[in-house]
Formats: C-alpha cells, structure tokens, sequence
C-alpha cells in the first residue's frame, strides 16, 4: 500500500432527491435523514482514503439553520481531511438546490470521523493524507483541534492536556 | 397551555430491530441509520413537550464506541432535559439487546436540540420544564453549558462570554 | 435457564410516526402496516420472555375501528399473557396520539402466539409466565380459551372438546 | 351504478419476491410482512368491487404454518366472497414456491374485512356480489357465519343471537 | 428438466398500488420505479421457464406516453417470448387502473431478457419455448429480430448481417 | 430563461451503496434497480439543463454485462447531450467500485429523454444545449440518430423518413 496519498483522491459526490418518507409534518428533509446521508458518502470517501472497511467513530455538532424542501435536490461532498493512525476525519458540505426555481443554498458542514478495520474488526493502518489547497491545508490543520474536542468531550481526554483546542477559547 | 411540564411527560421509547439493510459490510448497524433512529425518538419527546410541530435545530457530538449487531433489537429512551423560550433540548439514551443470548449493553448518549414552530414555521413559545429525579436535575443543569458549547461552536457566541462552558476546562 | 419468568419482564413498547408511505388514499395509516408493527412489537416480546429465536404462529381476529391519521405518533406495548411448553401468546395495545392537538386514544387490542424455536427451526422448551397485577392475570386466564377458539378454527380441536370457548358462548 | 357484480370481476393477483429485509434470523418472512402484502391485495379486490375507495375493517385469525423462505416467489391471490350494505369480505390464498428447485406450497388462507367509503369517510353502498362457482358460493355461504364470528369477538353481537356462528360447534 | 415448455408456464402477474415515494412533483409515478417493478416480474417469468436462477442481461427500449397517477393500481403481467440457449426474452405488459373512477389504460409494451445461471454464475441450458396462441407466436417471430437490434446496438453484430431485423426497415 | 446552456452545466454526480436489498439470490444488484438510480440521476441532469419539471419519455435498449456486488459503490455520471423543442436526450456513464479490493470498472452506458413540462403536465420550451469537448460534440451529433430510432421503434415514424439512422446500417 502506498503511504501516502492526497486529500482529492477522497472526494466523493452524493445527490439525492427529497422524497415524501424523508420529510416531516411541515414537508421538509428530517434532520436524521440528512444526518443518515452524511454518514453513508463520508463512510465511501473514508473507504476511499483507506481501501479498507471502515466504521463510524464520531460526528462532531452539527447545526441544522436551513430547511431543505421536499423536491429538492440534494448535494453531498465529502472528503478526508486527515488521517491518524487507523483513524480518519471526513468534511461533509451539503447543498440544497430547488431546481425549477434556480435557487441553490449551502445549508450544512459537518465532520464525521472513521476507523479503517479488519474483517476482524481490528483497526488497521492507514497512508497518510496530503492536503493540496488552501482549503484542505485549513482542514487538515483544524483537524487536530477538533479532535481533541471530540476526546474531551468523550472524557477520554483532560481539559488542560487539550493544548490545541484552547486556541478556540482564546485562553493561551 | 399550562406554562410548566414535568421531565417525564416526555419520556418516549422506541424500539427497532437492527435489519439488513440497516448494517455494513461487518452485519453491524450503520452509525446514520442510529442517527436517523435518534432524531426520530427525540423529535417527539420534543412534541410531547411543546404540544407543537418541531424541528431539528442540532445534534451534539456523537461517539460511536459499541458495534451493533444485525438482528439485535435497539431500544431508545428519549426525553427533553430542558427547556427554553421555544427551543428544547432531548436526550437520547441508547441499548442493545442480543436476546438470544442474553445480553443488553448501553451503547449511546447523545444530545439532540428541537425548535418548537407554529405552521408558518415561526417559533412559537413552550412551557418550562420542570426536572425532578437527581439525573433529571444534572442534565436540566448541564444543558445550559452544552449551549454555551453550541454557540460557540456555530460561531454565534464568543468563546469569552461562555462562562458556563468554561468549567468544563476548569478554567476560573 | 430460569423456570419462571414475570410477565413484565416482557414488556415491550415501540413509536413509529405515521408517514406518507404508510397511509392510504384518505391519508390513514393502512391496516397492514398496523400489523405489521404489531408483528415486530410482539416478536421482540417473546423473544424476551423466550430468550430464544421465535416465529408468528397465528394473529387473532383484529378489528380496525378508529383511522390514525398521517403524522400521528404510533405506540405499541407488547407483553406476554401466557406461555405453553414452546409457544407464547402475547398480548398487544396500540395507542395514536395527534400531539400537537394533544389527543391521545386507544385504538387497537390484538392476539398474537408465537413459538420458540432453535438454530433448525425446531420447538424448544421456555419458562413459565407468572402473572401479578389483576390484568396480567385476566390475561393469563382468557389465554386458554383464546387458544382453543385458534384451534377450533384452524381445524385441530373439535368444538365439542373446547371446554373452556363454550363459556363465551354461556353454553354450559 | 350497477347494482351486481360477479365475484370473479374482483379478482387480484398479486407476485412478491422475498427480500432480505422482510426475513427474521431465521431468513424465513416475518408474518407481519405478510399480513401486510395480504392487506394490499385484499383492499384493491375490494376497491374493484366496490369502485370505491376502501378501508380495512377486520383481519381474521391467521395462521402460520409453514415458513416462507428468502428468494422464494410469494403469490397472494383475493377475491370479495360476499357484499353487505357498505362492507365486503375478501378471501386471500397465499402460495410460496421456490421456482429453482421447483416446489410449490399453499400456505395460508385468510379473511379481510371491508368498508366502501366516499370522500368524507363515510360509508358507501356497494353492488351486490353473485358467486358463481361451488367454491365461490361456499365462500359466499361462509360469509355470513365469519361474519356473527367478528361481531361476537368484537362484543357488538350477543353469542346467542349468533345463530349461523353455532353451526361450527354443532349446537343445534 | 423437460426439454420443452408451453409460453403459458411462465407467465406471471404482478399488482402494485402507487405510493407517495413512487412518485414526481407532479404526483405520477418516476420511470424509474415502474422500469424496476418491469424487472422484478420478467425475472420471475424467466425463473419460471428455466427453473433456475436468473440474471437480467438487456431492456428494450421503453417509451413511457401515459403518466401513472399516485393511488393508482398497477399490474404487469409478463411472459417468455422464446428460448434460446440459455437466454430468454420476455415480453411485459402494463396496465393502470384508477379504479374508483373506474379507469383502466394499457399504458407500457417492454422486452426483457435474461440469462439462466447455475450457482458459479455460469450460463445453463434451458427448455425451448413453444408458442402456442396467434400472439404468442407473433412474440415468438418477432424475437429474432429484435435479438439482432440489441447485438447490433451492443455492436456485438454487424449490421450487414443481421438479415432479420432488415426487415422493420422495408430494406429487402 | 438564457437561451442556451453548456453541456457541462446539466452534470450530475451520484453515488450509491449497494445494500441487501438491491440484490438478487447471487448477491448481485438487480437490474431493475440500477434502471431505477439511472432514472433519477438523469431527470436531475434533465432538470438543471432545463430549469424545469422533467417527466421521462424514453430509456434506450441497456444492455448488463458486467454484474456489481453487494457492497460495492455505484458511481452513476449524467449530463444531457442535445435539446430539442421541450425534450432532451440524457447519457448515463456507470462505474462499480469495489474499493477494499481497488477494483473499478465501467459498467453500463445508457441514454435517456426526457420532457420538461410545467405544472399543467405541458411541454414547455427549454434551452438549446452547447457542446464543448469532442465526446460532448460526439454524444450531440448521435442524438439526431438515436432519436431516429426511438421514433421508428415506437411507430411514430418510417423507416425510410430515418435518414440518420439509416447510417448505421451503412446503407447509403
């Protein structure tokens, strides 16, 4: 296996369309639909990074501000944006777009993150993941941060040990 | 509409057996369709509460640490922590069950927030909610820190004015 | 395996909201996905009474009175009446609920039995069911002449040997 | 309107394929996936008769013999045995067959009730129905006693006012 | 296996009512879901006539004029055309019905086929096909010619040397 | 509305997993449902080109050759090819990955049209499509073709009016 490989390789595009079962009594997307969907395309862009399986280990906040429409047609990218050990952090940008009406709308981000296993379910090695542009330079760098959030937040990790995450709260 | 609702009356319980298409490549359940599962459960412990439609406004770090397996039955115990002018905030505890064999695992907590609306998708005002039990009381406290978190997090607070969250990295 | 099991230990509930696919033209839940709920609900029942693999042997006589509509919330409680050497009858009560109207009504009681089976499909032996509060043991009573009206219809009792169903019919 | 139709006009076939997710852990179907494909066919029959839209009234005691395995071709034939004012009762056969080994079983039969209703989900008249074969005017003859069956296990007729129903224990 | 099989053997009908999910904006049911139903019963007519699993191999070109409403009643009836060696072509009919308006259009004319494999996913031998009525044997004709259209199309076949399918353009 | 559009404007990317119920007995997707993504993913690309309600029309002869697994990830590529009045043609390039195993292979091309309508289920005009790049202007140029044969298959014209198609047939 090659030991390392570059973000793009990763990105992954979903579409789908918003149906009647994934909308609620007001006749937009549920947010556990669209929740589903982030893990199923962040899931292939981690299968991607690693050519392994891979399983769920965390989705980070996400913030539902836009309500996406039944019909609508919905746009899902996703792609690693650093690789631990056997571990991966995955982007997810969704988009929202009423076609007839030409009106498309960024409407969520989110970070989900993946363990590449075995089929013993054991972890397993994973390249390295190269960030190319600006963007992806910026994620692979806030990945540290929003990692040591996760490890806190899960009480894996002591407040004062998270030396990156205290940028944020503008402490140091 | 009485202006205080005690924790419990709107506790809900869903069950759901983990079926084929609900898993991944390893037979286990796909981190999504839990997500799905949890929004689904909180969403009406959220209209139990406010009497009202509702709607998903977040969902907070979420860690997957326990596989579940296809054919285990999953059951979800949702109920609202606290209320505020007409927003919600549920939590969502979750076990599974491999009954055949005898064994139940708590596997998920997570947090989930719900905006209460009227039809013309406006916020509309809920009761307070009233805790009771000890561990009704500790997530009726909690919840004004996971806000403070959110806030922050969604960029809609500075991290300077989260006094409440700044306990959690024992900072005064 | 223990000899004896209380019937609540059995209990089961499930919540489904009712969406567009479940409904009909008028926009009421269809009665086969009732009970088809209604199968899942009561599985899982016997499955823990049981602790073992189990499969429908008959649904009693349902009766669909009261439509629920599109959006409703759907509970379903589940609990064992009374166990045979390998089969169970278990019975289940099903509630809709309009939240935001705050209208809540009992919709539905039903029958079912189930068998416990192993790995190759064949009978196996389960617990006693001890009955304890006054409606778990009316219950267990109607339970046997419950099971003799499904053998009476399913041809494998002669009416005239069903002691306990000729007492509905005040015949002796 | 016309005011007589033959039982053969309201005839239905309907074909499913067992797929992964209608089987238990067993790969055989579970009953409340049946009970709902039944549900379906049952109604259209009824909608055919009636040319009405149709509400389910009433599933009788069902019985599951045999299991129905994965990959297996499921083919559930209904046809209304006999009209009353605004209600119909629908006779369902149910045949499995494994095509590639070349077996073919009847495994269940069955009776649904229905109610013709207009728009407002009030009760239609509906033509009246004229068996034609033995096995229709059977049904059609049967009718009448399944139907004293309902309404005494629904506690809306007294058992003994249940005249045809006592036929079936040899009474009189 | 018996080397010869009457058309009639295989033939198959399939009903299904049109949900919310199977449906446009503008509530007709999607192309797409009636091409999958299409594909579901050939195959079973095709199981039908070689007694062995099957695999789709080609669709003719469909042309969809009527639009299909939501709550309208669907049945595919579908038959072999003829055998070759060990692929079949099966001719599937479409009908739409909107019963209580008491409409019923033909609505789709499709041509499947399908190749019979063993278990190593390897082609197998089936029967031939006998045709016995006048519109079973024009299928049985036809099915030459378009069997040269689709290799034509699949550039599996010159078309200077596909003499039969000449015929549809008037060319000798 | 601009008058006209860019091919690349209408591109679509979609991508799905194959799940267990997708598949056949040899754990294969089935065809029925790879017809059914292709059906969405090019009314979308339809969509886009047109800025409009699509219905489908047509789907061209597909042939399946190669068969995709349980598991894999079906990437589906849409993007219109020529415009006409109120119709469009859409080509669909499909690719299976089977990604632990770094396997990717081209699986399936097809061509579909589609109308665009207004809410009335009328044609409505739509912008000329521009190509750009040599399989662009390739796909372009055959449309006139393909149409050709369309129109002689569903007898909406004559052989010998179908002068592009005659090309294929070297026949000129």
């Amino acid at each position: 296996m090659s030991t390392k490989k570059f973000a793009r390789e990763s990105a992954v595009i979903m579409t789908e369309m918003v149906l009647p079962n994934d909308t609620n009594t007001l006749n937009n997307l549920m947010g556990g639909k669209l929740m589903h969907w982030m893990d199923v395309v962040a899931a292939i862009a981690a299968q991607k990074h690693s050519n392994s399986i891979v399983v769920t280990a965390s989705a980070d906040n996400i913030s539902f501000q836009e309500p996406i429409a039944l019909g609508n047609v919905v746009t899902l990218k996703a792609q690693v944006t650093r690789a631990f050990n056997s571990s991966m952090e995955v982007f997810i940008e969704v988009t929202a777009e009423d076609i007839p009406a030409n009106k498309k709308v960024m409407t969520h981000r989110a970070f989900f993150t993946f363990v590449a296993v075995n089929e013993n379910n054991k972890p397993s090695r994973i390249p390295e993941l190269v960030p190319e542009t600006p963007e992806e330079i910026e994620n692979f760098q806030g990945a540290l941060r929003r990692r040591q959030l996760r490890l806190v937040l899960a009480k894996r990790m002591k407040p004062e040990d998270a030396v990156e995450l205290k940028s944020i709260f503008n402490l140091d």
